[in-house]
């Protein structure tokens, strides 16, 4: 499985929301915007966000900040998201449903062409527009439409068969929300989702708060 | 905002995944589970593994590592994941329905005793076992059923309006899967879920193997 610097990961995680911030400013007609700002609309330190948006190469300049034009572009040429992906959800369930719903992937490259599903009362039907297929056809289907990327989201013992599948069809990307560690070779991209993850964080935040009322 | 040390939050994030492995070892009838065999499972550094597990206050044995039961006690005392909490889902869309189904939060202490949503299809009903309620008497029944925790899954625009019915109605830590920067007190802790930092992940290493192919 292809790897990431773990060191990486929190700044990477945190682009998304800089973007979001970024973008409200081009909205705004701001030619620049400072780091401290954006450390301030996110509850981070300024210092933190430097170092997490040099990682894309960019640098700031004294009391302007950053261009925000070459920011935008500096963060979406990093993440790659300049580009457009085809990808195919896997299981049209609750989770997918939401997932494919979810507007934001479309400015971020992310074209979602299929879905798939063994339920008979879904296939030929349409989820947020996409059309959901059935899983009998899933190699085919995934090869017709070049398909890179697959979010997956079909029960965990289905994980692995399915991922085997994905393989075949020439998929290199998957994004993980099952709680299964899939097995695959190295030139494969594989991203796991655990929503867990964040109620760990709300979870100690909690512990910390309730901790210091005590004392 | 009550707010989490962020140099922290990586290590809380991996925290559940090493528990899912370590009940793994319990399940197995192992006594003792090592840094690096947990490192390995995960992709992790075995220095990782061990600087993570710290934070809950326990230290390995020489030769032998952690003995499982212990571990486990102190992951879930440090998460407080050991007691209950009371939780409502506000709006009981695809990615609230989702969450409401997703079988492991009860191991966390996570009991959702409501769910709220404004659509009169779905008001009286049931969402995985759990009574959907109207939005209309939202704070009294957070009170009746001494909800602590709100999972916010409605639609961005409602998002700040909703969080001060749940203040009012006396919730403290807010789950929240919407796009917007909740404007809540010091004493409310919030955890912001944003799908698209997984997604940041997985594109970044997508993008690392292609600059590798080129070369």
């Amino acid at each position: 499985m292809a790897k990431l610097k773990v060191s990486f990961a929190p700044s990477v995680r945190r682009l998304p929301s800089y973007l979001h911030i970024i973008r409200q400013a081009q909205r705004n007609r701001d030619y620049y915007i400072s780091g401290t700002v954006i450390a301030q609309e996110l509850n981070l330190e300024p210092i933190q966000v430097r170092k997490d948006l040099a990682i894309t190469g960019i640098v700031g300049k004294p009391k302007k900040g950053y261009p925000v034009d070459d920011l935008i572009a500096a963060i979406e040429r990093y993440l790659g998201w300049n580009n457009f992906h085809n990808a195919a959800l896997i299981g049209a369930g609750n989770l997918g449903s939401a997932l494919i719903g979810y507007q934001e992937f479309q400015l971020h490259g992310l074209r979602i062409v299929a879905a798939f599903d063994t339920d008979p009362a879904k296939i030929a039907g349409k989820v947020h527009g996409v059309d959901i297929f059935s899983m009998d056809i899933l190699e085919d289907k995934l090869r017709e439409l070049a398909v890179e990327i697959a979010i997956l989201t079909v029960p965990s013992p289905f994980a692995q068969a399915t991922t085997e599948a994905l393989l075949r069809a020439g998929v290199t990307a998957i994004w993980n929300f099952t709680n299964v560690k899939l097995k695959v070779s190295d030139d494969i991209v594989v991203q796991r989702e655990d929503l867990s993850s964040g109620y760990a964080l709300l979870s100690v935040m909690m512990q910390t708060k309730e901790r210091a009322a005590a004392k």
